[in-house]
């Protein structure tokens, strides 16, 4: 057996590109660009007045009195100054608009009296570069912006869309199949028997798959009979992933270790020092796709899909896996094995810093337990007990 | 000018349902679910094994002496046991299969020694129940596992699954229009002059939908002209939510809450003591849509986004907005203005707990200064200056 490092070590080796493409900015929310992004031209591209008022030369702006200004041009946002800024004269000037020739401050509105042809303006004192968003003061043409590889959430989409980039290369999705094994597994819409349970596993694997755009994979439910999981799996050889969720432990029906080998897929690592999850299966196949064999617990394929699938797909992407988030812990736990655990919690209100609080579980097969749950908190092997206020990695799902 | 809680009280107000539409599970993911979800029987569903191993009778278990089992049937998953445990017999059972009749106890394979007909089992000490998950244990025929309304995430997906619920009543999404106004605002794919800014805030806006699954707005570019926003704003009418950016505040060319109240839209507030993004107006249109009226700058368009847009959606889906997590900010920072402040900062690594390090921006024009960022910090407009290990309320993206 290897440690979670170990594991994600390995399964990081065999992350590969599934190639790019293009798209439309319309289209690129959530996916992962495979180009730099670079400044088209300076930002802000102008010097723009940062608020509604009156541009000045701030060594005109004189504590003492009132300062009475001649108003010599008005211009708005998307205009350009005709006139230059003199001593003793301004320009009336929107938020967004370009700073005048002449003028280095900006007064605010609202610090103005007066209107038309002469305003009074009564700045304490004024700055240089008062309410003025200097050209290139964000960014110089030529910056790169965006560097390859970044998920594109709404800040990279606001840039992507700023400077022009409207249409993006960025990474091809993964063609992924799902494959829930065992003779006890229906399908959800199936009449259920009393002895049967009906698959949830693929619903969970998708959830994980949706946060990068993988949307329909294919999916399976097969018995725990070798000749239809061969049959299944070799059906979908073609796949860049195959996630398969039961029968990888060592129980007299677990058979996907056994027939994933005879199908030239390659073990790289069976049993990794997790509770729950254990039996994690992952190898790599002879077209060049991987294989991840999921324990058939609700709670181990969900965990699964956060710790060792997400930072897999990460990996492809050439992304950084979501790191953990360090959280106090507020209550009591013990260590029940040898391994490292993964328990659903809770992020609570607490004082000084918002807390972890476990959610009641009685094991792997629970359903209700991850319900209330923001995700899961690590408990590390070598700790016996955490304890109140102990420092622990949570995993946002 | 009201407080932001004031605000989200009145935008809470006006929030509603959009109807309800029965789904297929297949397309429910990230949706808002507006019925009960019922166990329609006990969960587990029956007394399950929980390790591949043998079933036995825990007071048969004695730590003084090797103890011999005749092994009286093999039970798989998805199988019945047909035979009775007994003293001096157990029946194999695997993990996720029925608990024999008779039996109270399963001991792991790994713990048994010998094949076939007889085994040795040898625990120290069983207690009764061990390695079973007792039906109803989890969650009872009746109980509620799902209240309406929840967000459909991947647990929630799992209860759904693994209970039957293949066609799910879910909250209707609500019709959408993006207006992004200003003279300098140009589309993403057009030539940019000097002084023009090419429409970010739409990209902004629609991520922000997206989180609640809506999708393909529909968006326009509008000029500071009266009529052509008049016009823009009536065809829109027919919407649920409408969304401009800029022309909101109070300059010669915001015409934004003019135009608004010619056509009926009642202001419900306008001006929140929040930076950035102080000039947001919010109101109602005669046919029961709102108009969301945000600053146009793309940091303040992002942060009304999260802190307005989304408490609304959520208001409307019935669902509890995502509350801020508090976390130690590791930097310090001075408060400019006499309102509440929010500020980009990223998660980092931080001992003993992960700490907020804001990211440097110049003001509300950047696009730089969200890229690094995981979210936005409250700067509470009470507390001048906040200093390394400050409680700080911090909003996720």
């Amino acid at each position: 057996m290897i440690s979670i490092q170990e594991a994600l070590s390995l399964i990081a080796i065999h992350a590969k590109s599934f190639g790019t493409e293009v798209l439309s900015i319309e289209d690129a929310l959530g996916r992962v660009i495979a180009q730099d992004v670079v400044a088209d031209r300076d930002y802000p591209p102008f010097n723009r007045s940062a608020m509604d008022g009156y541009a000045v030369q701030s060594a005109d702006m004189n504590p003492a009195q009132q300062n009475q200004f001649q108003v010599i041009e008005h211009v708005l946002a998307g205009n350009v100054p005709e006139k230059v800024v003199t001593s003793g004269t301004c320009i009336k000037i929107m938020t967004g608009a370009p700073v005048p020739a002449g003028a280095d401050a900006v007064i605010r509105i609202e610090e103005a009296r007066g209107q038309g042809q002469m305003v009074s303006l009564n700045p304490a004192f004024v700055k240089p570069g008062k309410n003025i968003a200097w050209q290139g003061e964000d960014a110089r043409k030529g910056d790169i912006l965006i560097k390859q590889n970044k998920w594109l959430d709404a800040p990279a989409m606001t840039t992507l869309a700023v400077t022009g980039h409207h249409r993006i290369q960025v990474e091809k999705l993964p063609k992924v199949a799902i494959v829930s094994t065992g003779n006890e597994i229906i399908p959800v819409d199936a009449p259920v028997g009393a002895h049967q349970i009906r698959d949830s596993n693929s619903f969970a694997i998708k959830s994980a798959l949706k946060r990068f755009q993988v949307q329909s994979p294919v999916t399976a439910i097969v018995p725990d009979d070798k000749a239809v999981l061969k049959e299944t799996i070799h059906h979908f050889l073609d796949k860049d992933i195959i996630i398969v969720s039961g029968g990888v432990s060592k129980g007299d029906a677990d058979y996907v270790p056994e027939v994933l080998s005879s199908l030239g897929i390659q073990q790289v690592f069976h049993q990794v020092k997790v509770k729950p999850g254990a039996p994690l299966w992952f190898g790599i196949s002879p077209n060049g796709g991987v294989v991840f064999g999921l324990p058939g617990n609700p709670l181990s394929v969900q965990i699964a899909c956060r710790i060792f699938l997400e930072p897999y797909l990460s990996a492809c992407f050439r992304i950084e896996s979501r790191p953990p988030v360090t959280f106090p812990f507020i209550s009591q736990r013990t260590k029940k094995s040898k391994f490292d655990e993964f328990f659903p919690c809770r992020i609570v209100a607490h004082s000084p810093f918002s807390g972890l609080l476990p959610l009641v579980h009685n094991g792997s097969g629970d359903i209700t337990s991850t319900l209330q749950s923001d995700g899961i908190a690590l408990h590390p092997a070598p700790v016996p007990q955490l304890t109140d206020n102990t420092p622990v990695d949570f995993y946002f799902w």
